[in-house]
């Protein structure tokens, strides 16, 4: 198709003017800033208005946190991966074929996201289904972690980062990118016997991913004596 | 996670090349200029088009003029916000983790905001349940105002902003940014006794807000003799 | 609020560094791309896949043809709205608080345009109601383009515009935002009394637009011997 | 209307400062970039999440498979399309005002096509309708690629690629192009008779589209010993 650049080929490596076409990192990260804001913005279309309950609005409303928990739980995945994205396209120098598609595959899984969402909000108050529904949110999560990791792993095992980054740059990005998957295996794991733990346990992976518990610590420390 | 960036540490302060994962500004910017752009047009599937209703379509669509005010009043805080954003940004230096999940926690908040502007929307007409639902929606006003304000709070405590800039500005912002939080808590008040007040008062801080009173005076001064 | 420039004070256009709160055009654009992009594509959700009509499938589409008709419309209308107003902000070299406004009030028509649209595709096929579909479609369409000669009007009135540009030059631009407006007005005059033929003259005013006719004469008259 | 470039005439070609109305690309591609990333979002909103079947969810979504394949395929076109729209802007040295036209069509197409994917995959367990919603579906895919092909076709033909790329590498990029128009003729075709394979065939032909063959055989190639 298009946009192909053969990097095995002998003269690997072309300067960009040799190279009909090759893309721009900038294409690229414009279409997937695109695609992050508009699937965590689409996400509240799950919320329905509670319709005819004037009488007991703000009960309706409270009945209706497993909505608002989805919502939240997929926000802070959504906004930890465009800001896994940025950090990653901040450190590439260029884009190849293969990437573009992985780039792809991971917009396609925060696409679909709004429906695993809507369907954990649905079955959460629900014995029935409640555990299919809970095991298929927590897959996509943990897919969509698996496809920043692929990304990041493609990009510097091809030499497509930065030449300027040293190896202890480049592992300190792959050890903040690893850590998630295993506790969303884990989340997933305990999800098929207590579904609604399961759920706790996302929550908490989203806040340990986007809360920035370093920084934090580290501004406490500045201003302690 | 990503993008850490550690102020606190001894070399405070690194030239960018140095630290592999400082986030710039331009991809905060697009990424939020493509929430606030979303949020402000889904605001638009909240209205409904009457049905079946030709032989007094006229007056159908009178009667939806809730919709159309909430509509409205939240078409001009997002389009408020999006300004003092923009400002905001502009005036940035860098961008540190923290500062990054402020703005992510202002995307939620905008966001969701087409939830309570249908839920006003939806039972300002109604005597039961206006109130919860009028309270909700000027809460979520606040609270966007009210995490802008933070978000340069934060930015100018933390030495984010450009180094041009003297005090003078910065307590420009600060006072530009202030006044709408005090109006917004008076009409909440007002709103627990009569709901329907409220909104004209969210009506009116819009208003006031969006209108550039100060521009068109001095336009009117300087064509007056 | 923020943003504010004071073009008539005595130190008048003072150097961007200078101003601490002064937009850079950039950011108007990439924020109105996002709107104008996502109106366009919303206006796809008001036409519904016909359900259960597998029989008559084809029978069932060809019936929707006013969904199809209004789609097409409001898709010409926005894309030249968008062709215009990048023509205008390529021209721009700066941007004021009231001009900011007025492109807010672009956004906020444009964003409601998906449900004049639809209004018009669900009246055009029944008798009653119709008339007052079409002319609120009309009027909506009338006071996009009203304020898109507006913005033009203002920057240039106001000293906005690149120093580059002859007055032959900006007379040029304000001759084509121009004799949509009179078509307009007719149609939707012809629209009171008849209001399918409104419809068309709707629709033979987006091609108008939308056809570079002379960019085509050109061609061929170039391409003749 | 507006962004008028008159190639034709006696002083083509002038600097862009001379023509107070020329449209950079980047405008075009970030509008293009707009619409793409929202389409290939909004295909998600035709998958509904199935309501009180929690007693055989797994049952229930594994129905659901054609909305899922229908998305599947769309989201690759999409994606295919983009990344072909992104080589050829990137081979833009400027825009004139036909193929902005041309770009609008492809958008206006590209816009469409959730409606097509979810007709076909609404009718695609059903007998009845079958043909003619898998037909219309293989024809919008068709038009997208033949519009995509136009673009560039009217591009290089017109001179507005960048002057230091050969005549082969243009050869190229049409070479790219041009197979999957085949194939879709051949497709819709077979889908007269069954529209089950046509399907398949779409599906086929968006995986041949997006899975770069050649860079992943390279790279085994350089890989291998």
């Amino acid at each position: 198709m298009t946009a192909e650049q053969d990097p095995g080929s002998p003269e690997a490596m072309p300067p960009p003017e040799r190279n009909p076409i090759a893309l721009q990192t900038t294409r690229m990260e414009a279409f997937s800033d695109g695609v992050f804001a508009i699937a965590i913005t689409l996400l509240v279309l799950e919320i329905k208005v509670p319709v005819d309950r004037g009488s007991d609005l703000l009960h309706a409303l409270i009945e209706q946190w497993p909505s608002y928990l989805a919502y939240f739980i997929s926000f802070c995945t959504i906004g930890a991966v465009w800001m896994a994205h940025s950090a990653i396209t901040d450190l590439l120098d260029r884009v190849d074929a293969l990437l573009l598609r992985i780039n792809l595959l991971l917009l396609l899984l925060v696409g679909l996201l709004p429906i695993p969402t809507a369907l954990a909000a649905e079955y959460l108050k629900s014995t029935d289904g409640e555990r299919v529904a809970v095991t298929i949110y927590g897959l996509t999560l943990l897919a969509i972690r698996l496809v920043v990791l692929l990304l990041w792993k493609y990009a510097s095992a091809e030499g497509l980062v930065r030449t300027d980054l040293d190896d202890a740059a480049l592992d300190e990005v792959t050890a903040k990118l690893t850590p998630s998957l295993g506790l969303y295996v884990v989340a997933i794991a305990v999800g098929l016997a207590a579904p609604s733990i399961a759920v706790v346990l996302y929550l908490a992976i989203a806040l340990y991913i986007i809360i920035p518990l370093r920084s934090i610590l580290s501004a406490f420390r500045r201003t302690a004596p």
